[in-house]
């Protein structure tokens, strides 16, 4: 595995944070009554019961690092406690019960489940319609919890450890024999096998979550506070334009189309700009991540949380469907990379790069990650960072991880 | 053009509803002032000024077919009248104007917009941020209030006509080189190319849109009527489960975890059950569509419109970026079609019933529509319409239109 972290000088410091763990997710001691049997068995077992899973995340801050820096020491520790519960049932390859007998790891309850006479939950006929639930959608919500317990985790701490701004966050999580990606912001996950490039992750940006915020703000007028229009247009009104007819779009459309503008149309638009500078709010250019939950419109008093959400959007990859070679790989980066550059001259840099070193080569994949964020800041000029083609390099922070999908020993 | 329509006895009456048109959009009258100085350009230009596009749709009724016939008989009526502001705008190869001086077409503004020494709109200095909007999204943009003005018509005309019941919609528009495919509910079109299948739609069903349901049902609580969570499980919950744990998920959710089953979760969930059996408020299948102003759930004041979306998901495929033979197509059909068969079946069909005619026979997209329809529907055996599998044929009515994009003289 390879990982590259650079500061290119947007931030005095920078506010991207990196984590790559093995984490051991141990089985939840059952509550009081069951503890005691189970603990022999225990033993007999030899020692703890769990699993492993692998985990690569970064999270690329804004307005101060704080909630970063904690979302990176704590994002995997909450991933770990949402698996707890399903140690078992990851384990059993009979499909998940839609319903346990009594709360898994839950203390308040002891095991007297089924001391009323019922039958046990499996020996009950099948309802006439039940869904189908799957193991991997499990890990999925267990995924998407752990997002929302680490943003309440923020949030509660945020007075006392001073945990300034927010984060988008994008975790890697390998665990038996599946790759999940969790993306919650504008970083990007792509896997380059075989030379093809197949897309882990999409961007959430007020230009592709539109829709929803619109939607929200059409519902909760209150959440705009008098200032904000739900409606996009594709620049500001001028007031000697009411009467005049101009192009819109509201929350059911993808198309334009001309409206008589209104006293209200005069209002600042809740989605404003276009690509990087499109802004929700005239404030953010993000809408998914961590934290932010202080931050308000400029000298205003309208807060942002409630457009934003903290749910990534989790994409599998099963890695028992291929046979890898040790040049496939996964790669994260934050904007700062895809910024200056795109999926097809990374995948051309990762193959450069990968087959000047030997295949076995430890620091190959660490090579890679080096360069791709090197050629992403530039050099420094007189006129600024350029790349090669003497563009301007984006200034924002880059961090990389080159995650090896195949090749000898891997996840085993 | 080929088209293949039969009742295959879910209904006693056939509720899909069909409509195939060329149509003339004629430039909207100028207001009064403008009018008398352009009536002599209109002589100069030799008559009407205007463009025609080329119109395919299918309704799917439910719960009567009044809907669908009023839509098949106005939605491109809706259509055309969106389009006739536009006539001007879209001959015009330059970039559409993103605010009109006056209102076009707006018999209360009369042409003094630049009476007030203003200079005229094109020649203000561009503004700091503008966003480019192209003559293809206010194509969409005109299509997607068509349809909304055309759920408006049913419902101030619905008493008076006896329009009962509502219907999905799939339409097909040809227009300046580009097809545009508008879908609202679960009806389908895919393109057939040289073999290959390009999907030109998406269903819109409670399993599909089952977030934006979700969060809806959050949002506005009252909408549920006491009967309903908006939360989603794998089956009904009994009494007796009350502090068990539960699968579920929610509007921020793809997968699924375990949840302490309170008192308010034996509500009957917003969505349920899976495939053809999903159903909104254990009412409706499909969650887009025409009409269902007055559908209600089952002995209860609760209504489902306010869930339902009348917007259309347009797709555009430019029918210039590539050379078409005669044998590639268009293929809408409604679900009688896709419940049966899949795209690649539909695809093969097509394929063999195309080369057993001559290329330049005007029977053969005829042909195919029949084919299909007829093999969907099945033989009527005595336990009832069978397919050549022997599997069960759906009984819904099938509507399908084969249109081609290819061959000598089409839409010139």
């Amino acid at each position: 595995m390879g990982c590259g972290v650079i500061n290119a000088g947007k931030s005095q410091h920078n506010e991207d944070q990196a984590c790559c763990e093995v984490v051991f997710v141990e089985r939840r001691p059952s509550p009081r009554g069951r503890l005691m049997s189970r603990e022999g068995c225990g033993e007999l077992d030899g020692g703890r019961k769990g699993f492993y899973f692998h985990y690569w995340a970064l999270f690329d801050g804004h307005a101060g690092s704080g909630a970063a820096v904690m979302a990176s020491e704590k994002l995997h520790v909450h991933i770990c406690e949402q698996l707890r519960d399903l140690v078992d049932i990851l384990q059993d390859p009979s499909p998940p019960p839609i319903c346990l007998p009594h709360g898994p790891g839950d203390p308040t309850r002891v095991s007297v489940a089924e001391d009323d006479g019922e039958v046990p939950n499996d020996a009950v006929p099948r309802f006439h319609l039940e869904k189908a639930v799957s193991h991997e959608s499990l890990v999925i919500g267990a995924i998407e919890n752990a997002f929302k317990h680490m943003d309440d985790q923020i949030e509660r701490e945020r007075g006392a450890q001073h945990l300034a701004g927010g984060c988008c966050a994008l975790a890697a999580i390998y665990l038996m024999g599946k790759f999940y990606v969790a993306n919650a912001g504008d970083s990007r996950a792509i896997i380059i096998r075989n030379g093809e490039i197949i897309p882990m992750s999409r961007e959430f940006t007020p230009e592709t979550e539109r829709q929803r915020l619109q939607f929200l703000a059409l519902l909760r007028p209150e959440l705009l506070g008098k200032e904000f229009t739900h409606l996009e247009f594709p620049r500001r009104i001028q007031p000697k334009e009411l009467g005049k007819k101009m192009l819109y779009r509201d929350q059911n459309m993808n198309g334009w189309a001309y409206k008589k503008i209104e006293e209200d149309d005069l209002k600042f638009p809740l989605i404003y700009g276009e690509g990087k500078k499109a802004r929700m709010m005239a404030t953010i250019g993000v809408t998914r991540g961590l934290g932010d939950h202080d931050l308000k419109v400029f000298s205003s008093n309208i807060h942002i949380k409630p457009f934003l959400s903290c749910f990534p959007e989790v994409r599998v990859y099963d890695l028992t469907q291929y046979e890898h070679c040790p040049d496939d790989v996964l790669v994260l980066g934050t904007d700062g990379l895809w910024d200056v550059t795109n999926d097809k001259e990374v995948a051309g840099v990762v193959m450069e790069v990968l087959t000047s070193y030997e295949p076995n080569d430890p620091c190959r994949y660490t090579m890679v990650a080096q360069e791709l964020v090197v050629r992403s800041r530039g050099v420094l000029k007189e006129r600024g960072w350029r790349l090669a083609n003497d563009k301007l390099g984006s200034g924002d922070d880059i961090s990389v991880f080159v995650i090896p999908l195949g090749g000898p020993g891997n996840y085993t």
